[in-house]
């Protein structure tokens, strides 16, 4: 209700501001008895950090997660995990000269007026820095939807004005992880690799897309009519920081097409039913239908900028402002594992909400 | 919990199937005190309703609203506003034909997996018909927001490949209503009414976006992290049947835009603080800024068809399925009212929550 | 949110004032393909219904119940279940002495200020009517309940001073339908008949407890730490009219125990784990233990009298009021299908849940 | 939904087992701009704290808490405001001999059952440990009361068979925490540590009662018919380890009394309108009516003993049960801050709530 929890029979409750004491979270309705694997939680955690490239910010946060409660003997008890990660390398000094002035297209205006009182340090709770809970938690529903064998993954799919062409079906996904963009394309991952470092040069910054692709997904999850799976997936990745836009399946290019060209036609083979085309993206009113689910997500442009912009202070004077220290030109390849997090607390959540829905089986 | 609520301080629970005895829901939350106006809950009835011109269907729905609670002499009593609207025009023999069939890309073959049973008369809970108990919903919580002169107002800006260019801006957004597909730009409609007659010629279908457009909106609703005030409106919208996609701002277009082109620049003027331009979409940091709020969502074209599909039946036996009587073409104008009113509904929940969020003023 | 939805899984929204159009409720979640037993509703309706002693308030009260969705050839769909008794026998000039006076231990005064506006007939929104939503829930929640052989029975042990000594054990409680004021201890419901009669006589009203019983309770329902099973059923029951206390188990009486004497000593029998004694009343550490659940409820006095009493109108001028018409001398009897009906929402609704909770089983 | 959260506006998400690594929660909705009263906090879990006396359980807590986020520069910032008590003097050995043991009327069997799995030291999740994240939010909460003059007061008032006869309006509640017992009747006092001395002798423990009051609570508090505010304080009461009743204003008494002496009369005094009598307890229709809201509190007596007790092992075979090193004879006394905080965190909520329902004012 307070804005910081999310999900219903999974809970995700987050707190922390980028240089208060501690980011962290409390997952509720975890399962009981599931060997967590700390390695895969340190490895998304890995995924999402900064400093892994030339481009992105320096800042070195070694991110390490404490788990608080919920696990006993490795494996987890069915009661809230908490966990938390100290943060580390602040300085407030670096911080004075934002305390009154409001970054052009951050939210330090509108925390301010909101909360009458913000903490201007990093951005305070509206840094992206919060996604790190998210991280830790989608880590941990991962392992709920492996129990199922339901996958997801996500990639770059644009950089600026750099996209790649090709369908998720023709990329070789395990390629993803190999780029230092996360883009599974190389041809189109080095020329994305050109426009950042441009943009780098001249103080600019990028925004992009991300693609994600859920496989292993059964028939019936979500809750119509208005916990639809995809609109759950659609707030889930529009509440992460630079998210301006979400589309499922076929999206916007929908728009443009026929009826005969657009509906999934239905065949059966061996028992199974399965559409021949998957416009709809593995959602059909609602409620998943078994082919893989799809959706593209767009990020604006990093709005920390390393040359001089106009802006105002508190009293409304006019104030200029200048990135300090080093800057993410980009934070879409950070953000592949956010997105993923997201969408596996979705699925996870749906998954578990399907079975206290149903009488039989 | 269970999918047919939506909302937190005002919160609406729908219910009904397209041939059940009703459509109907309850708005629990809506402030005491406020005289109804009627008028404006059946004009927007009558917005959303098939049959307004030669190109939609025919069904004849009068869908008369009834109160059935919530009301006394004219006012809202602050207990919970029940309403319902009887189905009327109903023939079951209509759909002895599709009661074991799936028709390709509706919600048939997912609800018979979830529920193991269905009610195939007309989509059954899946039919757009359920959008009434919205539209009904949404005229009461315009009422609220136009107690604080938030105005939310939406249009037709795309229907298949034939586009607005003009931003809403640039468009007399009063003319939208007395174009029949609710598209301000009069040149343009025409051109979309031309590829309309031209579908309907060829038993086909289309799409289109429609761009909404919130005015008056004070700074400081949404509640970060995950309840921002565009995530929310992001799940309120990809809710509503056959929408793929959804943006806010600057949308996808932010993706190709570098930093200093994105970034909205604040000033003041007459000690309000505004932006020189809003690729925010008057939403930052997930809370709004004051600046108008707008966004775009994407419609798939029409899943029935007037000529021959292919598909199976309940034991995956081949089947042909031909749509019956008469079929909207397009539910984009349609659909405006609908998307008006799932906006209204955000707004006037951020709008009383913030309320209960602040202790002084 | 907004105070008229109840339940998590399985969740009730209720609607009406007592002299509106209608008294109706919403139940969703409620899972598909259950065959629903019409005729059960019809008798715990019955139950609930004034009139039906020489004692009660002999407003006729029809109490038909239109189902308007979520059922389809006679099955639930697992969509919203909605459902309304239209309010008939409504006279507006019975209630004209009421409108501007505050009845006292009535709601008048509370809904005038918390809402500045409120519908005086019958108690509008507060009165008792209301129950009429949840006995139709509850008897739908029973449905569910009887498919895992959990069963939900309540009598009457108390009316005035006359209690009804023995434990529920020593009781028949099939006998409680045979006794008009739902009391299954033969010699006592003559005495509690005595005590209405007098207090009848004497424009005097009457109290009393009423004891649920909760048989076939698997073990592991309640989520701890705030969701405990007898938190979550002390709500549900202290939110009906007039009820001023709840105990589980040993209740009250356990404050003057010693630990020795309360304890439940655990035994095994043929591989099944039980108690000894049952003070706990079959919850541990809030999760069901697989005893007999068991909790009493007590009422206070009906508010209206048939004798004068002091009070004060809105301008707080001084007022004498007088119950017209008949009214109930108790409503403790008519009272027991609604705790019952509360009681199965929620055990119906943890079972639900705890499906939910579960990965393996 | 997972039932470590707990309410709406003002919402409180807790974790940790006794034996974990640390007990916390996460209390979002705060309002911003608060300066927190840390002291107020230290007192509050000194309150709660083992050792106070020489009849209770002698663990070492230093229970020095570390708020995480929320909070800069001593005010609250509207941020969720976590925090934390690491668990020390843990020796696991200690347990090692309950690991695969039931203990009577503890958790142990329901937990087993439920989660297939626990953590047995110290009770885990179960332990009253847990109520530590109660009182640090109830803490929080009495800062956001004390802004509107609402104060929270409870007191034991029975230890096993010792009562205090007098109504709390009889007695000086500020003499509360001058008696170890936190009874504010010096004679019943004695007499209380009286029964508290024998039942330690005989390695027995009790049970008692606790009354809470509160004063200063505006007209309107309250949301009917589910979330009245009776019933929310019901359930959070009920959800405090070892509470077995809860009664409000007249509570099981008003079962024997008439209409006409339990009928609270309104009178008007200086354009307030007040009630001569309260025995509906300072709500009436489930909202506040600005009289005292008063209701006491059951609690068994502790079930862990200092005698030998028979139970049963994980594989059926019987056992037999001593409590090791030091236990409290009665935690009625510690559990005096647990019930205050819980009553906070309701009163605060719906006050928020409240603010939120209201168009006007």
């Amino acid at each position: 209700m307070a804005g910081n929890t999310f999900g219903r029979i999974l809970q995700l409750t987050t707190f922390g501001e980028s240089h208060g004491k501690a980011i962290g979270g409390v997952l509720d309705g975890f399962p009981s008895g599931i060997l967590i694997d700390f390695e895969l939680v340190d490895r998304e955690l890995k995924r999402r950090r900064p400093g892994q490239s030339k481009w992105v910010s320096s800042r070195h946060e070694a991110d390490e997660v404490e788990f608080l409660s919920g696990i006993y003997q490795g494996r987890s008890l069915g009661t809230p995990i908490a966990f938390m990660i100290r943060n580390k390398d602040q300085n407030p000094a670096d911080y004075h000269h934002l305390e009154n002035v409001y970054r052009p297209s951050h939210a330090d205006f509108t925390y301010q007026m909101k909360y009458g009182f913000r903490d201007h340090r990093g951005g305070g709770r509206a840094s992206a820095r919060e996604t790190i809970a998210r991280v830790v938690a989608g880590a941990l529903a991962k392992q709920i939807l492996s129990t199922e064998k339901i996958a997801v993954t996500a990639y770059v799919n644009r950089i600026g004005s750099v996209v790649v062409e090709k369908s998720y079906q023709k990329l070789n996904l395990s390629d993803t992880e190999k780029s230092p963009l996360r883009c599974p394309d190389a041809q189109r991952a080095s020329a994305m690799e050109e426009a950042i470092s441009l943009a780098a040069a001249q103080g600019e910054t990028l925004g992009g897309e991300i693609t994600c692709v859920i496989t292993g997904v059964p028939v019936g999850l979500g809750e119509p009519v208005f916990d639809k799976l995809h609109a759950d997936l659609a707030k889930a990745v529009m509440s992460i920081n630079a998210v301006k836009g979400f589309e499922i399946g076929s999206g916007f290019k929908s728009t443009s097409m026929t009826g005969s060209q657009h509906n999934d036609l239905f065949y059966s083979d061996k028992k199974e039913v399965h559409t021949r085309s998957n416009f709809s993206g593995g959602i059909q009113g609602g409620i998943s239908n078994g082919e893989d689910i799809y959706f593209r997500v767009a990020f604006k442009p990093v709005a920390t900028l390393m040359k001089p912009q106009h802006s105002i202070d508190k009293e409304g004077h006019e104030a200029v402002i200048i990135g300090k220290g080093r800057h993410d030109v980009t934070v879409v390849p950070r953000a592949v594992p956010i997105v993923e997090a997201m969408a596996a607390l979705v699925l996870a959540d749906h998954w578990l909400l399907s079975r206290g829905r149903r009488i039989n089986g």
